[in-house]
C-alpha cells in the first residue's frame, strides 16, 4: 500500500508486482522525467516514469477487480473476464514503460534506439532482474507478459487494457500530468469510466450509460495534448536538446582522440551504434545533464553553447507557418546565418504531428483502436456517431508547424552584435503574432 | 504568471524576478530534489527546490499585498508596512534556497560545505549572474538580500516573512510538500492564514481571531515532520548516501593515483576540501547519480555495493533504541560484524534530532520565533498559552533513535551465508515489533 | 470575509453589501433551492440561491479588482475600466436572482408570475428593506441596478459582468452546481478567466492567450446541460409539480367555499391571480411542501396522490420520441387513460428547450452574447471562428423530446390492477431502451 | 449508483436498500438540514440528513468491503467478521437518523421529544413503509436493525460501526460538513483508515500502524466542534428558535381559542404533548419556516418580533463570562428588562457542553467508547497512551459559557429608543473583548 497523490493509494497484492518494483531496472525509471522538456515549461510536473508506471498498474488492477466482480467468466469462450488473467496483465501494466531512456523521443531518434525492443528485451533477456523475477511465475511468463505490451496477446481484453484508446497508460498520465501541472484539463471521471467498462468477445466496450464520461475523456485529452503536450516552449527545448546530442556525437565519434578526463565514457556506445541493453540501463536524466555540464566548457562552441541553452533553459524562438508561408524559410534561414547562426544547430521545423499522438480516429486503418459503446440489448455503437463533442474533434485535428530561431534574431544582444544591422528589422518584418507571414 | 499545482499561478511582477529566475544558478536548483531521499519513500514527491522557491516568492508576493492593502505605512516608524521593501522580501523568497546542493544535509555533512554560506555568496559573488541581476538594481541590493536571509536586515517584519515559526518558507514547503507526497496532513487554510497576519513594530503578528488557522498550521508542520520528514526508510537512505560519499572520500582522496576514465572529477574538489563556488555550481542530484552508476562497477566492494544499495533502493532496515536499550548496540554490532558486514559502513544510528526540525518552542532562547496573536485591543498574547492544543506540542516532542543495519540480519540470503548460522537467531531475538529490547 | 466551499472566502467590502445580505428579501433566498427538482436526483445539491448569489457577487468583485489593477480608465470614453461603476456592478451581481420564488420556472409557468419584473419591483419599490438599502445611496441607485439587471445600463462592461454567454452568474452557478452535484464536468479554470478578461469600448472582451480557458469553459457548460439541467428525471418531477400546482389552482379557485384548516391561504392571491410584491415574498420552498404535506390527505384523488409522488419523489418515468414517432402519443395515451389515469394529470411532453439552455450561438440576432478574443494588436475575432472544439458545439445542440407517464404503466402493481391487462403488454411494445418506436 | 459529492458514488447492492431510500420516511430526511442552525452562519452547509444518512451507509458498505476481504470469518466466535451481518449493519446505517426532526435537538427541548424513541418506532411500527420494507427481509428484523442503534445488538462489532469513537457516521459527518461549509478542519484520510479498522472479539481495533490516521481524525472532530458546531451565532439562533417556539406553545396552549385561518395546525398535537408518530412524520423544517412566516403577522409582539429574528436572521449577541463574572448576569438582565425587552424570551445562557459533544475521554464510564491500537504481535493498547496530541486533547476541553443578549444593547436603533439613555453604556462597561468582565 504506497500512498499516490493521483490515485490516492496503490495497492500492491503480489509479491510478483512488488519484487518487479525492486528490481535495479525498474528503479532506474526513478531517475527518468516522465514529461521529458515538458518539465521546463510546467514546473510542477517533475514526475518520474517511475511514478506513472506504478499508476498504470494500479488502474488495471481496479480494471481487473471490477471485471472480476460483475463479469466473470463461467464458461471458455464466453467473451467474459477469466481472473486468471490477471498477473500477466499486472505486470505487463507496471513494466510498460520499462525500456525508456532518458528523453526518449529525441534520443531514439538521435541514436536510433527503439524502446519497446527495449522493453521487450529487458522483460526476456536472462541478465535482467526483471527476467528472473517474471521467469519464477512460470517459464513462459515473460515472453507472455512481452506480448500483451507487443499487443500480440491472444486476449483482447489484455491488451486493450494496457494499450487502446482508453487504456490504463493514457488515463494514469493524463490524470497524473494534469495534477503536477496543476492544469484542470485532464481531469474526467476514472471512477465512473473504470464502472462502466465491460469485457466482451473482442475487448473491451464500455455501458452506454457511461457516454459522458466517455466523451469527457476524450475532450480531456485533446486538451492535455493542445496545451501540455505540445506546447511551443516544450517542442523548442526539444530541438535544442537533439541539437545537442547530435553535435557530440560528431564530436565524439572518433573513440581513437583523447577526450580528456570529462568525456562522456556513458555515451560512447550509443555514438558509435554499438552498446548493449546494460550500456542503456546506465543512462538517466541525470547523466544527460551531468556531461552537458562537463560540456559548458567545451573548447567548441556549438557543443559549449546548446549545454548552456539546455541546461540553463534558454529556449529557441518560434513561428508558425503554413504550406504557404513555408517558402520563407529559406530566406529566414539566410538571414540568421548572417547574423553569424549556424543554421544546422540554430534552427528547425517540426510541427506538432512528430509527437505521438493519437487522436481519435475511428476511420484509421487499426479497428481496434475504436471505442465501442454497448446499449442495453448488447448492441454496439462507435463513439462517435452519438457524440456530437467526439465526432467534432475525431480526425479533424491539425496541430500547428512552427520553424524555431535563436531568440537573438528578434531581441539581439547589446555588445555582441550590431544591433542596428539591418537583418534583424528585415527578419522581424516577416513575423506577426507569432506567424510568419 | 506560471502555472502552478499549489497556488494555481504565480505571479511574477517584476522584471527582477523574471531574470533571477533565468540566471544559470537558479534553474540549477531544478535538478535539486526538495525532499532528498524522501522521495524514496513518496514517490510522488519528486519535485525540486525550483519549485518551492517559485512557491516561496508567491506566497511573500501575497502577503506584501495584503499588508499594502491593509495595513500601509503612514508615517515612518509607525510599525506598519512601507511598500518599498516588497523587492527585497521577494528577492529574498526567491533565492533563500539558491545554496542548497545536491542531497544538502548529508552532502553538508560529509564535506563541510555550508549552504547558507553558498547563499550569501552566490548573491554577493561577482561573478555570478544573480548577483549582476541584483546589482542592476542598486550596489548594495544583493548585500541588502543577503541579509534578510540571514537575519539582519533591519526590518523584522520583512525577515520573519521569510524566516520565522510562520513563515512563506514553511508554509509553501508544508503544502507543497503535502501535494507532491498525496497526504493530507500537510494542508491548512493559507488563505485565511494571510488574511490574519498582520504587521507590527517588533515584526509579524496574527489577529486573535485568526487562531484556529495558526493552530491548525502547527498541527500539520507536527504531524509532516512525524509522518514524512522522519521516516525511518527515508532516514536509512540518508544513512546510505552518507557512508557512501564517506566511502568515495577515502578511495579518491588521492588525487594522483590514476582513477581511470570514470573518475568523479566534479567531486574532486569536495573530495580535497579546495573547492570554489564554481565547482559547487556545477553539482546537482544527476551530478551524484551518475558517478555512482560509474562506481557501481567499482573494484571497491563496498563503495559498489553501497552505490548499488543507493541506486537501486535497498534501505537498510532499523529498529528503535533508547537510553536503556543503548547498552545491546555493541553486541548487535559484533554479530553484525559476524556476519561480515564492516559496521562501520553498515551501521548507523540517528535519532530525528538530527534533521532540522524547529517545533514550535517559546521557551527557546530566540524569543523572536514566538507566535504572538493580536487582540482586539493590541494586546499580544503567546499562542500556546491560549491554544490546547499547541501547548500539549511545545517542546515536548521526544522523536526516536534508530539503530540502521543491513537487512540481511532478519532475511540472510540464500547462497550467500549459511542461514542456519546461529548469529542470525542471536540477533533477533534483541528484537521485537521494530525495538530493541 | 464569509467561508465559501467554491471560492473559499467571499469579501464584503462595502457597507451597502453587507446591508443588503442582511435584508428580509435576501435572507428569504437561503430557502429557496437553486436547482429545484434536480437535488432530488443529485441529492448533494442542495444549495440554495442565497448561496449562488453570494458567488456571483464574489466573482464580479474579482472582476472589477482585475479590471481595476490592468486597466483602469485614464480618459472618459476610452473603453477601459471606471471603477466608479464597481458599486452599481456588485448590486446588481449579489441581486440579480431576488426575484425568484420557489421552483420558479414551473411557478411561473402556473401562475404567470414573472421573476424579472419581480426582480425590479424588489429593487425600486420604496416598501422593501433592498429598496431602502439602495436608496441610501443614491435616489437614482435603485433605478440604477435594476436596469443593470434589465441589460439597459448604458455600459456594456458592467451589463456583460452580470450577463452575458461567460459571466459572473453562469460561472459561479457551473462551478457551484458541479461542486455540490459531485461531478467534474463543470469545473474551469476561473482564475484564469479572470485573468484573460478584460474591459473595451463594447463590453468584455478574453485576450487570446486564454482561448483554451474560454474553450474549457464552454465545453464543461454544455456537458452541465447534457447531464445535470436536463436529467430526464429532474423534468419529470417538474412535470409533478406543474400538474399538482394546476390541479391546486382548480380546486382552490373558489375562495368562496369553506377550505377548512388546511387551506393554502398563502397561496390563495396566486390562484386568483391578485397577488402583490408583499404575497410574493412570503413564499418559499417550504411554504409549497407544507401545503402538499397538507393536502396528502386531501379529499380530491389527484391532489392527494400528486402530492404524495411529489413530496415522496415518484418520478413517471419517460420516453424519447421524435417527429416521425411523435404519431405514436394519442395511441399511448389511451391506453393510460384504459388503466384508469387521467392524462391531463399523468402524461406530458417537453423537451430540453424548455429549459432556459443558451447554446453559444454567434448567428443568434443578439450580438452582444458572442465571445471575441482579442489578438495582441487589438483585432477581435468571434470565439467560434478559431476554436474547432466551439465550432462543434455552436447551435447545433438538440436535446430531445420525452413523452412523460405513470411508471405503473410499465410496473404495474400487484394489488391495484389486472396485471394481465392486455393494455401494459401494448403499451410496452411501444417502447424500447427508453425510446418510443 | 448515486454520484456524492465526499464519497464520489454511492453503491447500491441490495433492493432492500433502495426501496427504504424509496420510503416517504426516508424521503423526509431531504426537508430536514443535517447542522440546523449552522447553515445560518457557514451558507454552503445547506445538506440534509437525507444526504449525511446516505454517506453513513456508503461508509459503513466499505467498511462491510474490508473486513470481509481481509478478515472473513472461518469458525463462529473467532472475532472475526461475518459477512451474514452485512445487511443489519448497512439498514442500521442507512436508517440511524431516521427519527429526526426539525431542528431536532431544540426542538426535543421545548416539546419533549426523543429522536432516539422515534428512530426505533419508526423502524418497529407496522403502520411505516420502513417497518413494511424490513418485515419482508424477515419477521424480526425490524427489531435487530432497531437494536444495532439502541446499541443492544449482541455484535459488538456491528454496533461500532455505527456509534462509537470512529464510526461511520462521525466519519461521514465530519467529512460532509467540511466540504460543505468549505473548511478544511474536517478533512482526514477516510482511506487509511478504513484500511486499518479491524474486526475483534469486542468490537473493531485500528491496526498500530494506522495511528498517525487515527490521531489525525480525533485532531479534526475537535477542531470542527470548536469552530462548527459550537459557533456562537449558531448557538445565538438556537436560542431565538427555542424561544420562538416556547413562545407559540404558550399562546397556542389553549386549542379552543379561535386561531383564525394561519393557524399551526401541524404543530397543536405538539403543543399539547399529544402527538403520534403520523404528526411527527407530518413536520419538516419547511412546516416551521412557513408557521413562522405567519407569524411574523401575529399580534404577539414577540412571537411576531422572534420569527422576524430567526427568518431574517438577526442574531442575539453573546459574551463569554465565567464562574467569577458569573455573578454580574442579574445587573444585565436588569439593564435589559429596563430597555424594554423580556428577559425570559431575550436573553440566555448556555455553554458548549448543550451541545452533543463527545470528546475523546477514555476515562469515561463506557469504557467501549476506547479507541485501541492492535500492535502487531495482537496486543491492544488505548491511543491516548501512545498519542502525545490525542492526550493533549482528552477530557481536556472546557468549551466556553455565553451570555446572549439582543444586539439593540450595543448597537441601540435610532428613532426607537433614547441612544442616550445611561443603561446602554451601564451594559457595555462590562463587556470587553466579547466577554464580560
Amino acid at each position: 500500500m504506497l500512498r499516490d497523490p493521483v490515485h490516492n493509494y496503490i495497492y500492491i497484492q503480489h509479491r510478483v508486482i512488488l519484487d518487479l518494483i525492486n528490481t535495479k531496472e525498474f528503479q532506474r525509471l526513478r531517475r527518468i522525467k516522465q514529461l521529458g522538456t515538458a518539465s521546463l515549461v510546467f514546473h510542477g510536473a517533475e514526475h518520474t516514469r517511475f511514478t506513472h508506471s506504478l499508476g498504470v498498474y494500479e488502474i488495471t488492477r481496479q480494471i481487473c477487480d471490477n471485471f472480476k466482480r460483475n463479469y466473470p467468466s463461467q464458461t471458455a469462450g464466453d467473451g467474459l473476464w477469466d481472473d486468471r488473467e490477471r498477473l500477466v496483465a499486472l505486470c505487463a501494466a507496471l513494466l510498460h514503460d520499462i525500456g525508456h531512456g532518458p528523453y526518449s523521443h529525441t534520443f531514439e531518434h538521435i541514436f536510433q534506439t527503439d524502446h519497446e525492443a527495449i522493453t521487450a528485451a529487458i522483460l526476456t533477456n536472462p541478465t535482467t532482474e526483471v527476467n528472473q523475477v517474471l521467469r519464477a511465475v512460470g517459464p513462459n511468463f515473460p515472453e507472455q507478459v512481452a506480448s500483451v505490451i507487443q499487443k500480440t496477446y491472444p486476449n483482447p481484453q489484455v491488451v486493450q487494457m494496457i494499450s487502446s484508446q482508453i487504456d490504463a497508460d493514457r488515463m494514469d498520465y493524463l490524470l497524473r500530468d494534469a495534477y503536477h501541472t496543476g492544469t484542470k484539463y485532464g481531469t474526467f471521471d476514472l471512477t465512473r469510466i473504470l464502472r462502466v467498462m465491460r469485457p466482451y468477445h473482442d475487448g473491451i466496450a464500455f455501458n452506454f450509460n457511461g457516454m459522458h464520461a466517455v466523451e469527457d475523456y476524450i475532450v480531456s485529452r485533446f486538451q492535455m495534448y493542445q496545451q501540455i503536450y505540445f506546447h511551443p516552449v516544450s517542442r523548442s527545448m526539444e530541438v535544442i536538446l537533439g541539437h545537442l546530442l547530435t553535435r557530440a556525437k560528431e564530436i565524439y565519434s572518433d573513440p581513437e582522440a583523447a577526450h580528456g578526463a570529462a568525456a562522456p565514457y556513458l555515451l560512447f556506445p550509443f555514438f558509435q551504434h554499438q552498446f548493449d541493453l546494460e550500456d542503456y540501463l546506465l543512462l538517466d536524466d541525470g547523466t544527460l545533464t551531468t556531461y552537458f555540464a562537463h560540456w559548458r566548457q567545451s573548447s567548441d562552441p556549438i557543443l559549449s553553447d546548446l549545454s548552456h541553452r539546455f541546461l540553463d533553459r534558454k529556449p529557441l524562438k518560434s513561428a508558425v507557418f503554413t504550406d504557404q508561408t513555408k517558402a520563407k524559410l529559406p530566406l529566414l534561414r539566410s538571414l540568421i546565418e548572417k547574423a553569424g547562426f549556424n543554421t544546422q544547430y540554430y534552427t528547425d521545423t517540426n510541427n506538432s504531428y512528430d509527437l505521438p499522438y493519437d487522436a481519435y480516429d475511428p476511420k484509421m486503418k487499426k479497428p481496434l483502436t475504436q471505442i465501442e459503446l454497448m446499449e442495453r440489448d448488447g448492441n454496439l455503437v462507435e463513439l462517435s456517431t452519438v457524440s456530437s463533442l467526439v465526432n467534432a474533434i475525431t480526425g479533424k485535428f491539425t496541430g500547428d508547424q512552427r520553424f524555431f530561431f535563436p531568440r537573438e534574431m528578434i531581441h539581439p544582444e547589446p555588445g555582441n552584435v550590431d544591433l542596428f544591422d539591418p537583418i534583424y528589422n528585415q527578419f522581424q518584418q516577416h513575423l506577426h503574432n507569432d506567424n510568419i507571414i
